[in-house]
């Protein structure tokens, strides 16, 4: 589908590092990767002076790296060690595979499952839990299994545990809450920490619960927003990822806010979603660091 | 689908109107509309000083309205002579038909799709024709009828006359080019006479023609940008609607032009289409009005 | 210094009219100026169906207008007491008169200076006040006097009782706080209603009262604002006048906010101030109506 | 006059490097600060695989690095001669000079003033050149010295020959053109490769050349655009540093398109300005790579 007639890239190797700052960090890694023949195709390195973090995205071809891929790990962490990094190993070649949670409104979930369908993104969607009705058609329209999972105060609990066990069988790697307007248990986001995007409607802080456009209406902002977060216990307060906004004026009725929105939502979100897939994203002290 | 509780609007006549400018237009036109008793719900008129071209759009409530719909255009042709106006009258409660154009490339298609089937828009669809066979499935998924027909040099005449009987049998009032990827003829562009509208890839009139996003990453811009606009006999260069750009850098490949363009192309032929379907585009030497 | 050869327009008189929303005000309105021959050369209006208030702002020619300036208040009160109006009229060939408030930060003093020096903006600017004597230098640099008005919990009132003496014997329009880092009285509010703008330097409502950019950037938001307003008692929570953002990222320190954050406070307030000059600002329930 | 209170960075040293790609330059670059103990503050690289050509900013702390900084062109010539690199070293504490060209409309030239009057860059003006006189009033309330040099066709290549004189005796270090309305001859182009800026008002590639508002109204265009770039002897056409447009509509009349424009053309002339003093701009193929 695509209109570039680019050679597909090759296979690469990507570490992603947070560790305390202090010399050498850079020559270490880069030393490594150049010790066993890496040809880095992307570096982006970060330092918070703040509060003395450093962090960094290295990508590199497999192609000719002296290490076969299951004997990386073991030879990074003498370097990992020295400097008390945590690291994470991504190979671009795996798929992840990411449900989304939905309510009612489909235009975030039909806007993600095109992005997959016309093969945008390299990931896979085994399921879509909704607790309405609605979306099903939608969905299975797509090709992808959709479980209709109501929640109420009474079986919250117990909707969670079968959720859970559901993510677990279809071997989900993140969650995309696409418009789901539930509060998801304490438990749930254990299981996923810095895995659960969500996509909120105002440009946080402002606004956060329900109905911001009815309270930015009322304010009478002339911009509202979209922000896009992983989901953390307290509602609408996890690492911002992404935000945008579109401007407004005293013509725009709630019902135009809640349609221009609607594109702000899908846009935001599916940035985010990129960011992720793209192992782009590092959290650390509820903020992001997000490489582009 | 919708988060509003709002009632639905009552139905409303929109007058749009142009004519040479002078003294009591607005005058004439809301005296009219007093007179039988109607009731104001949006007016927006402009003026083109160096032209001297005066533009209206107003929208009134027909319960209470002391005309019948029928008579409206008998009785308003007082006033549209008195100033030589040139008038379109529109209904709120009809339903307008559109025919969506298409290529290979699926986005601009499927976010079409997915705005009328989620009510998002008031417009049917009654066919889709592309020159490619691809989107077929894709658009059958929505209920639609698919037309393939390809394009060649030999056959461009026959195919358009084809295609102009099969526009007028399923009586479409305007067309999409969602990523249409080859030039009308002359007698399809005079057949629907600013309604067309083309999405085209690029800040028109920067980069008109084939392969924008090379030509972009060439010249090494920092901004792409989408343009919407009424097709003309002269490629690319009728009037334009809708333009937006997003900002770029040294580190976007062509790839990544084209997957960020596909949003911007999204988005912007939404918005064009949108105002469209609101009747708020006047044309005039080869410009727009557009009320919002 | 202007690009432009156009002439100079001629002198209009503006009507800003608010009232409840009902048939025929339109009508009303632009038959009274045709009555008397009146060229409009703008007309807005918006009607806000969720509390039934109508809006309206006309501008048309005096050149050729049958009635004389001071006798256009007279002849107008006849329809302005049919509909209950509010209604205020300007004249264009007359120049408002704008007092600048500052703290320490020069930025916004200076460009609105700047605009004003270069015949950008048509207002005249008696005098800048400020509670540090930084500014000094630069604003009589300007040919503009300053007045050194430091401000304590204990001279306050005083102070304030002063400034508004001053703000009088100079026939003072309306203010612009630049940057005023100090909260103004209630008798000074009171003496301006709708005709104090202030620039915050966030996207209100987030992040409202001391140091903003602190706060955006300890919450980790992808975006900064600057919001315009009309001052009120309550602290930053007046009608919005603009409002606009800017994208950062994780490579942003809070000096870079208060760095990128300086050019979107000017461009907001001057947009908000521009507005304002030009009598496209109508204020209701704490919010405002803004053309364009 | 900042809100900050954090302390000045210690002094860095930066390099820029280009060279063709190969594996181990990062390691070979890092290494060789490692070597000597240098704390890297910024590593910023990027790889144009289409030219196969490696870019690096790298900024390191004077403070603790081995060697003093008038030995480290020597020590690092190993590293640059294996990679046959090109490279350039910058210090920190190094003020540069920059010249002003202006033609008549003063808010380019008034907003650099202020950014470096407010103590917003570092950098020192030692001198504006004027086409027009108008400026020098101006110019000289801040202190600095005008000059103003008409040109003609008759003395173009006499005025030049005097302005680069000029020039080199104020030790200038680069050129910005404020809105000069004069094309540079080859000599001046070549005297300052890369480092002569201009601003020019419009969204290139699209309206290069004289009056670009005129061109964009007469188009129709939904934007209007500013782009700033380093001169080179073809006109428009050198490598693009920033871009940024604004949203126009019908409504705006050319004299509303150079009004809007103005603010436009203040802010990315100053974007482009400030990454160019941050060291941050590598040029190659008539293209920027522009580290933020």
């Amino acid at each position: 589908m695509h209109e570039s007639t680019r050679p597909a890239p090759t296979t690469t190797a990507t570490l992603l590092i947070s560790c305390n700052d202090r010399e050498g960090i850079d020559a270490a890694v880069t030393g490594f990767l150049a010790e066993h023949g890496g040809n880095i195709v992307h570096l982006d390195q970060h330092v918070d002076f703040e509060e003395n973090v450093f962090f960094m995205r290295i990508e590199w071809e497999l192609a000719g790296f002296g290490l076969p891929r299951d004997e990386i790990p073991a030879a990074f962490r003498a370097v990992a060690e020295r400097f008390a990094m945590n690291w994470r190993l991504h190979f671009s070649d795996y798929t992840p595979r990411m449900a989304i949670f939905v309510s009612r409104l489909p235009h975030c979930v039909f806007d993600l499952l095109a992005r997959v369908e016309s093969g945008e993104w390299k990931v896979e969607v085994p399921l879509v839990i909704g607790n309405h009705p609605d979306p099903a058609g939608l969905v299975e329209r797509f090709g992808v299994e959709f479980h209709h999972m109501p929640v109420s105060p009474e079986n919250r609990a117990e909707q969670e545990r079968r959720q859970l066990e559901l993510l677990r069988s279809r071997k989900v790697d993140f969650i995309v809450l696409a418009r789901y307007m539930q509060i998801l248990g304490e438990e749930m986001v254990a299981a996923y920490p810095n895995r659960i995007i969500n996509i909120h409607h105002s440009f946080l802080p402002a606004f956060p619960g329900a109905r911001p456009y009815h309270s930015a209406y009322a304010r009478g902002v002339k911009i509202i927003g979209a922000t896009s977060h992983y989901v953390t216990v307290e509602l609408d307060a996890g690492p911002i990822i992404a935000q945008d906004i579109m401007h407004v004026s005293h013509k725009d009725t709630v019902d135009d806010l809640i349609r221009k929105g609607r594109d702000l939502e899908k846009m935001v979100l599916a940035r985010a979603v990129w960011s992720h897939l793209q192992n782009k994203i590092l959290v650390y002290h509820n903020k992001t660091v997000v490489f582009d």
